[in-house]
Formats: C-alpha cells, sequence, structure tokens
C-alpha cells in the first residue's frame, strides 16, 4: 500500500500544472502523479508531428518539472477509484491511499457511427505516443489523406500533412470550417488561406462511408462524390473520460464531471481540471464545451491551489482560440458575434485593420485585422477575434485579459500602449485603440 | 483671413491622432492642421531608414488619413499664437482665428555642449525629410560613425548602420546602454547583443571633444580614446518644444506646457499633447521625462475628444518601450525594479522563462524572460519587462493593460490566456503566469 496527500490521475497540461501549483502551494505534502502514459506528449503540438516535426520524440514533455517539483511519478493506470475509502487502485495491482485527488482524466476522441470507420487506415488524433508512431508511419506511406473534420486540429494536421507533400482533402459537416470556433470574417479569410495552400476543402458534406477492401481507399459523401484516400484522419471532436468519476459516484453533467467554482467535485476531497471537468461560460454561465490546454491549466491553477484550503474561484472558462494556418495567424477570446447573438446579446462591433509592423514598408509586415465585441447595455467588452501575423499569440491574449477585467470600448480606446516599427502597428493605427474607438461611435451615436 | 473651429499645430502622431480624434468625436466642426513639413516623416521608423528601408519616401506618413477624416491641411508655421484673441500667425503671414487650438509641436534633439559639435559631418535625428537625406547622403560617403548616447534611437540606429556595413561604435555616458529605460538583467542582455553583432560599445565615456579640419574626423573621450570618425550622430535625448506656448503666456512646467488631466493647458480653450507636453507618471504622480510616440497618441485621443465638452481623463503616463535589436525583442511597461526603488517603493518581484513556441523543438523558437514588479503593500503590479522574440511586442502590451488595470499577482496568477504551439509559451510554461505565482510565493511567505 502506497500513501500520498496528493493524488493526480492524468499527466497532461492539467495534471502536470495541478502537481505544480501543489507544490508551490503546499511546501511540505506528498505528491503522486499517476499517468499510463511512459512519456507524455505535448497535446497541442500532436499536428505539428506530421510535418515540422517529423517524429514524436521532438513533441514530448520532460518530466524534469516533476522531479524539480518533488512529484513522485508513477507510471500506471488508476481502474478504479474509492472516494470515501479515499484510495485508489491501479492496472499493476497498487492500492494508493490518498488524502486528496486530482482527476485530470482528459478526453478521448469521439469516433462517429460511419461505415468503414474501423478500416485499416483510419485514424483518430490521440494523445499516446505508441499510436502517434503508428500514424507517422501511415502518413509516411499515404498519397491522398482525406481530414475529416474542419476544426483546429483537423486544419492544423491537413495544413502540416501538405507541408509533407501530401495531397489533403478536408470535410467539414458545417458550411464553414471552423464555424463552431470563429465568425464568418475569420472562417473565410481561412478558407482562402487553404485554398492557397492547395488544400481541398468539402465544407456542407456529410461523409456517408469510408470505403476499402481491408483497408481504407475512400471517403464517400453525401454529395455523392469519392474521394480517394490511402488514410483517413478523423478529428471531429473530443468526449471526456469520466469512467473513473462514474465509478467514484461522482456527478456528471454534460458529459463531464461536475465541479463547483473551487474545482471540487461532488465529493469535496476530489477535485477535477482539463478536458474530464464540465465547463461554464464566464461570460453567460452557460454550459461550455471548450477542450483547450490552457484552460486545463487555468483550472489547474485553481485546483491545485485549493486542495487543502480554498485559495481560488474558477469564474468560468473565457476560451482564448489562437491557430496558424500557413503564414496566417487567427484568434478568437471569448465570445464572437455569432455566440452573442446565440444566447440574446444585443452588442456593438469595432473594427480595424492595419499592418502589423510600420511604416508599412517595413519587411514582413501583414495586415493585421482586429474586432471587438461590446455589449449594448453595459458598454463591455465580451470577446474579439483578431487575424495577421504571428503578433496575434500575444494580441488575442491581450484581449483575453481586457475580457477578463470588464474593460469597456472607453477603456480601451484610451488604454496606453507601446509601439514599435519591427513590432506592432503604429502608434496612430493600432487597432485595439482604432476598434474601441469605431465601436463607441456606435455605442455614443 | 481663415477661419477654423479646431486648429491643429503639429502634424506628427499627437497632432494626426488628436484630428482623427477630433473629427471621431465631433462630426460637424471645421478641423486644420498645421504642419511646417511637407511630408510628415513615421518618427519611430526614422533609424529604420538607414538599413532596412534605405530611403525617406518608405517612411512617410501617409495624408490620407487627414482627407478622410476631412482635415484641412496647412503646410506652412505658425509662428506666433494670440490666446486671447484665439488667433494664430503664420510664416506665410495667414492669420488664423481658432475657437479651440491643439499644441503638438512635438520636441527638438538635445544638442550637448562639446567642442566640434558645430563641424561638418555631425548631426542628430530629426523628423525632417531634407535634413534625413542630407543625413542618408553623409551615411553613404562614411566607413567609420560614433553615435553619441546609447539609449534606445541610438542603439536602432546603430543596429541598422551596421547592417549597411558601416563599422559602427556607441558611446554611453552612464554605466550601460538603455539604463534610463530597463532594469539591469535586460541592459546586459541587451549588450550581449550588441557584442554579438559587432557594434562596438562605450560605456561609462564622456565625449571631451569631436575633433576634425573643416570635417569630423574623430571623437575624443574622457579615457583618452580616439574614436576614430567620418560621421557622428548624437541621440542624448529630446527636449520640448515650447516656443510658441511661451509666446501665448501658457503655463510651462519641468520644460513642457503644463496641462490638467484633461490636457487643457493654463488656457482652457488651448490643449496640448505629445512631446511638448509635460507628464506625469501614472503609477507614482510624479514628473516623468517620457518622449515616446505611442504616449503622444494616448494623450492625444484625450485631447481631440474632449476640445468642445470634457470626456475622457489621462491619469498620467505609464510609458511602454518597446525596441528590437539584431533579433532582440524588448520591453518594458510602467516602473522596473530601479525605478520602483528610486521612489522608495517597496516592492516583490516574480520571473519567469521559457521557450516561446512549443514544444521547444518548434522552429524559430526563442527564450522569452519575462519579469513582474508588484508593489509589497498593495500586491499590485506596478511594472513588467520582458525579451525574447517578436511576441515581445504585443506581449508588453499586454503587461501594459495588466498595469493599467491595477491587476494583483493573484489576478494575473489565474488569468486565462491561449496558446499555440507556432506563437505562444505552452500553457504549462506560459511566462505571465509562472511569474505571478513566483511572485506570489514571496507575497504570501
Amino acid at each position: 500500500m502506497r500513501e500520498t496527500d496528493v493524488l493526480i490521475v492524468g499527466g497532461s497540461a492539467a495534471g502536470l500544472t495541478a502537481a505544480i501549483t501543489a507544490r508551490r502551494h503546499y511546501p511540505y505534502v506528498s505528491i503522486t502523479l499517476v499517468r499510463r502514459e511512459s512519456q507524455a506528449v505535448v497535446p497541442c503540438g500532436i499536428p505539428y508531428l506530421f510535418g515540422t516535426l517529423g517524429s514524436c520524440d521532438k513533441n514530448l514533455m520532460s518530466d524534469e518539472l516533476l522531479e524539480r517539483n518533488r512529484v513522485d511519478l508513477l507510471v500506471d493506470e488508476v481502474t478504479a477509484i474509492n472516494g470515501t475509502g479515499k484510495t485508489a487502485t491501479t492496472a499493476d495491482g497498487e492500492l494508493i491511499r490518498w488524502r486528496k485527488l486530482v482527476l485530470a482524466t482528459g478526453s478521448r476522441p469521439i469516433v462517429p457511427p460511419i461505415a468503414g470507420v474501423d478500416l485499416p487506415g483510419v485514424y483518430t488524433v490521440q494523445k499516446d505516443v505508441g499510436y502517434l508512431n503508428r500514424l507517422l508511419e501511415a502518413v509516411a506511406q499515404a498519397q491522398d489523406v482525406v481530414v475529416i473534420g474542419g476544426g483546429l486540429i483537423g486544419l492544423e494536421l491537413a495544413d502540416e500533412l501538405r507541408k509533407r507533400g501530401r495531397r489533403v482533402t478536408v470535410v467539414e459537416i458545417l458550411c464553414r470550417c471552423l464555424e463552431l470556433v470563429y465568425d464568418d470574417d475569420l472562417t473565410e479569410r481561412a478558407e482562402q488561406e487553404l485554398a492557397r495552400l492547395g488544400i481541398n476543402v468539402r465544407t456542407g458534406a456529410r461523409v456517408t462511408a469510408i470505403e476499402g477492401d481491408g483497408k481504407v481507399k475512400a471517403v464517400r459523401l453525401d454529395t455523392g462524390e469519392q474521394l480517394r484516400a490511402d488514410l483517413v484522419v478523423l478529428s471531429v471532436g473530443a468526449q471526456p473520460n469520466v469512467a473513473l468519476a462514474e465509478s467514484a459516484g461522482l456527478c456528471l453533467v454534460d458529459g463531464g464531471i461536475w465541479v463547483d467554482r473551487y474545482l471540487r467535485t461532488s465529493n469535496p476531497d476530489v477535485f477535477a481540471a482539463g478536458d474530464c471537468a464540465a465547463k461554464t461560460s464566464y461570460l453567460t454561465g452557460m454550459p461550455a464545451a471548450t477542450r483547450l490546454a490552457s484552460t486545463a491549466t487555468a483550472e489547474a491553477r485553481v485546483a491545485g491551489a485549493n486542495l487543502f484550503q480554498l485559495r481560488r474561484e474558477f469564474p468560468g472558462v473565457v476560451g482564448v482560440y489562437s491557430t496558424k494556418i500557413g503564414d496566417l495567424a487567427m484568434g478568437l477570446a471569448g465570445l464572437g458575434e455569432r455566440a452573442a447573438s446565440a444566447v440574446g446579446l444585443s452588442y456593438v462591433v469595432g473594427t480595424a485593420e492595419a499592418p502589423d509592423r510600420h511604416p508599412a514598408s517595413m519587411p514582413g509586415a501583414k495586415l493585421l485585422k482586429v474586432k471587438l465585441v461590446f455589449t449594448r447595455h453595459s458598454g463591455q467588452l465580451i470577446g474579439g477575434q483578431a487575424y495577421g501575423g504571428d503578433s496575434v499569440g500575444e494580441l488575442i491574449n491581450l484581449i483575453a485579459v481586457m475580457v477578463q477585467r470588464r474593460m469597456t470600448a472607453e477603456d480601451i480606446a484610451t488604454f496606453q500602449m507601446g509601439t514599435h516599427p519591427a513590432l506592432t502597428a503604429s502608434p496612430v493605427t493600432y487597432q485595439l485603440s482604432n476598434a474601441a474607438e469605431m465601436a463607441l461611435v456606435v455605442l455614443q451615436g
């Protein structure tokens, strides 16, 4: 029998961050992290294995952070939890006694019920080195790849496969790729970039069957079109891993583990963070199906700090989605126009565009466009979107903090920023200031 | 006699932004902008003329923004102002009657009283196309250039001259280059980069004479060293242009035009913005000698909105300084450790470093280091510094907004950001979250 003050189940973004945070806040407790994988992959880096990086060993999470924070690592699988007796049982037959438990069991890819989905040559995107290595081999032998699902992972994967010279087609059931993430102005721009890159896209198309004879040969669409395919990758979303939570009798909601504002489950000594935990929107209070490593770590920073004393609240998910397709970086923080409409909010939009360097003749300058969304009733920022060059990565975080601090259009129009020819727009054309000013014209009009 | 509702004197960052802002807030007034230069240069772009851009015509501010905002442009020089009669006189003999006046007369380079400073071949950095073209010609014929002053402009200029193959030496009177801007961790890193680039640096060195015979030949230091020079550029700071304000009997303070929180001068119908206006620190309330185009536009957005009705307050200067030397981007927002100490504040620091992409094997990944400074008494952020790749440009603005929203270490540790392999650090190692956590360990300890 092992004993540990804190037991963390899962070693990806949420589990690792919960462990580090627990150590910072509770220097003297023992912490054990159990994960199934002998080596943990960097989850967001997975698409990049198939082009830019080329192999799994370039995308591993180092265990050095665990060692440095005195976290005991156990490579094993927790198979059952006793929430009242405060024990866990593992596949290797270990019995672990814990005082506080963190479930960071993540999610697994959804496999849609399509005929032929179990044919050899059909893969999902899994956070498992062995599986990813097999997929890498399959990619090496493929010429025609069909990616089913035009969300963030699907498009990033398609772009990487293109970089390795594969002929790639993305099939998306909705009217536009990325439609669940971004507003139409961004999805249109993304589809332009996909076309420029030579990636085939079929939107508004449902896959009726994956066809083959002992191995995948083609993907059949409801339009009747048959897409040639040596390899099919399914990327249609993920569902929380809640089997352990269920076995422990914890409450579930929306398919995830129910948690309170302190990230405690229905058993107050058991916490949950990351993809396995149910989520609520920071902005609307409604259920949110956000599955992002960044959200997982934000939750883990709350859960880890609260283990022995409630110190932090998680106010709900803001949701910050950034990506890069070809040369185009894009991001959203908070609610877009579509999401605001869907919940019945009346809103005002301000947009601004300008080169992301100044003067525009600076080498590498790209057009950077920003859209800010404010509620009409409060004038507060509820979301923003941007596309342009790589500066979008931190610019969208700047918008995210403005959302979280409930800044108004007036606050943003007058905020003091810094600018530099090689790094940003000019101070006269700085997009955030001007987008806020444009919204003010409407709000005050 | 001309008549205009709004007269703006000066066409650089402050004047242009005041004009645009006035138009947004007052759609029906007439606005006239008077500037001396037939073509206005982008002020921050000036160092880049001498390397990356190569000529002045690539660094001009377009007058399209003036046209689109129905601002009448008059290329002329205002030579006198009558603040009670509300008129202005120009060099071409125009008499202009105004209702509201904005002084955006900027600053001019300080010329230190050094022997030989008036020799041919000694230049300053001026926002004037004709002068800059002459300096470009002088650069074309020079081999050995000495830049006197190792501040932001001096170093950017030195780096650009190096790109054109010039042998460059920077002479700085303080112990380190950039000492008035950044803390030692950044100035040290900057000097490493200067050394790597092959730029000679003499710090702690005073120029005793500029030597030559009808033309500059050398620069003599107080150490006795003689630096060979075909060309000398003085970059030792700027002083406000206040002659017009003085002629109109406006109050001055610290060498600049005194303004209230609404950016009104001592004559309530006369506003001032930009380098010509005296400034106060947002964080300390003390006089601030900030001369930045970004600050100028922030002031102009307040002044322009307040012309006919007080609508905005300027809370004091935050000061956001970003730059790039070689491959190294750097930034500061608010107070550094040195500035905090100088005003007697007790503070706590949190630092974090990690690659700016993830995994670290992503191409182009650079180490990004962040330092956050919090007051001990309030736990609020009063400043931050960063160096790394180009993402520092917007990251420092993210820190700037955190300063302006008076966020605590706890707020920052739990703020929700987005991350992406090609654009940011990993969510586990995200520098702002971790620097705040490190500060909390001290604050709570």
